[in-house]
């Protein structure tokens, strides 16, 4: 007899992912003993292939709560049958009485699954943007810090669908355009370091994983503390939505990130091309062929200049943008428009002229 | 003493689709003129110059209810001073007893604000697509009538900030990408006859306006029915989701809704560009050129090609598309793949062979 569904189900899930890290790592050190081997014969020197590279290090990011030990029971299990080695690493945020203690709780749970290493980081928490942004900040700085330290090829996160779906509609609210609808990638960080399995996994199966397993978890109270946008966007704002809406909803918002990132991408693409095609030989925007660009490609080149320019991309709205956009597509001899940053953005014979004061 | 601030508000909203109107309708017959002229100095013949056209007429779309019956009293305030006829239509859906009585009284307070020319048209309701979507067909079937019978160069609908605000949270739910986000277009229809100038206005405005001019408004019982969709969308997603997010829900989703419109728009463009260039002599899609195109631009060309080989767009999704795309991204000699509508697509030689059976 098989395994659980649920469990079959996260296996397969960080099989699937694991299966990518050592392909990558075989490639990577493959293309490093080439460039070795071709740079020996390049310059005259011979040196012995390099040694077989170490088994690459996958460490699993745990909260000790469902999804993430659902994740590290699956990455536990699947490493022995491949060529990784698997860690773990919890973020104690020392935002609530005891969470040392609950640290190391986890850290004796992930060592029982025989993972290793196994370690448990401690951070301080700022205020910058918010209570669940700063802490947001101070978690991936650790995680970037242990990754660089145990020199591991993947952190992998716990990220469900469920998740996904709330950050869906996080970027929704902010209103600014189809990148915030993108949600999270299934890789990302440096080189791609973050690997999110159960981005198309529902919570309910990473819950039931564990609940099969005999796994104990830990139910974090911010998640249920309507303190917090996304708690109350879980408990209250998505169940509302699936009421108005029908079921689907989780699983149609997961699907928007995923074509949106695509179709973010793709535009993106298009204008980096289109912003060195539009320049004069002093390397100014020129209206004229600016204004024949379609709006969405337009409107992402000058997004992209006044940024470059030293306008910080977190203050800068849709509605700047417009109003840059209005120098060219509706020019009445306007003046010069103050953007966040001290930038300043003129027109002047028929060029735009970006700069910081 | 000026109007009330709402008043002001659904007047300068009305006032510049006005403008519009009358600018495209001076230059399509300026142009008219121009063709004639050029039509008569090619063929040597001489005629007159056209008359001077007629005033354009608009009409108000009017279901009684706050946002037409506002709009219909901007419409009858501003076309006083503008070169332009005003007249109003109401559309009889037959769905409620008491409907036909109703239309009359609407008809009845049209022409007290002398709209001219003023008519309830009766419709039959059928039933494809559900409740909501066959009354909408039948709505616009009678307005497009109504339209080509009286010679109106527009017809104005009521819809507001909050129903664009809806109509991407459906098109959300379906989760079929970014052109389902795009909600309405403020302008639509044949000729771009469907003009929409309250899409930046709130419902409340208008509710508003109303109470302060006096106007009797009618409140459809479907709009507090629970059995459908928007209407619990209304009265309990959306409200969910201003009490998770905050206040700037409904403007956000108003945002969204027009840069996906852009983004969806200029990704079209790219992809009829790119449908042209991957083809090889006798107009095959070629497998190598497609798999260079960013994803999101060649799923489109795709998903272009499956519906001009005649598989219906409203029955194709996201899933069906993706396993057209495996043909180029995922090639293992998979067999055909069928789609609805009878069609069949094959790769076969490094080309995608596309029938209908």
């Amino acid at each position: 007899m098989g395994p659980h569904p649920a469990v079959a189900a996260i296996r397969l899930a960080v099989r699937r992912v694991l299966h990518d890290v050592v392909t990558e790592h075989t490639r990577h050190t493959e293309q490093a003993g080439h460039a070795e081997f071709a740079e020996a014969g390049a310059g005259g020197r011979r040196s012995a292939l390099p040694e077989r590279p170490d088994t690459p290090l996958v460490l699993v990011a745990c909260s000790g709560g469902a999804d993430s030990m659902a994740l590290a029971s699956a990455l536990a299990f699947e490493s022995r049958k491949l060529p990784v080695r698997a860690g773990g690493i919890t973020v104690d945020h020392n935002l609530q009485p005891g969470s040392g203690l609950r640290a190391d709780e986890v850290v004796a749970r992930l060592a029982e699954m025989r993972l290793d290493p196994v370690e448990a980081v401690a951070v301080r928490v700022g205020r910058d943007g918010g209570p669940e942004a700063a802490a947001r900040d101070a978690r991936y700085a650790a995680l970037d810090a242990a990754a660089e330290r145990h020199g591991a090829a993947a952190v992998l996160l716990g990220h469900t669908r469920d998740d996904q779906a709330e950050t869906v509609l996080l970027g929704l609210a902010r209103g600014s355009g189809i990148r915030s609808l993108s949600g999270m990638a299934a890789a990302s960080g440096p080189a791609g370091r973050y690997r999110r399995p159960f981005l198309q996994l529902d919570r309910q199966t990473a819950r039931k994983a564990c609940l099969v397993q005999s796994i104990p978890v830990w139910d974090d109270p911010h998640n249920i503390d309507p303190a917090y946008t996304r708690s109350r966007l879980r408990h209250e704002g998505l169940p509302a939505l699936e009421k108005a809406l029908g079921k689907g909803v989780v699983e149609a918002l997961a699907r928007t990130a995923q074509l949106s990132r695509d179709d973010a991408d793709a535009l993106d693409t298009w204008a980096a091309e289109a912003a060195r095609s539009v320049r004069d030989d002093d390397g100014r925007l020129e209206c004229a062929k600016l204004s024949v660009l379609p709006p969405a490609v337009r409107r992402r080149v000058l997004r992209r200049a006044v940024i470059d320019a030293g306008s910080p991309a977190g203050s800068l709205f849709a509605r700047h943008i417009e109003e840059v956009d209005r120098l060219i597509t509706g020019w009445r001899g306007q003046g010069a428009i103050n953007l966040p940053g001290r930038v300043e953005v003129r027109r002047q014979g028929g060029r735009l002229v970006i700069r910081q004061s």
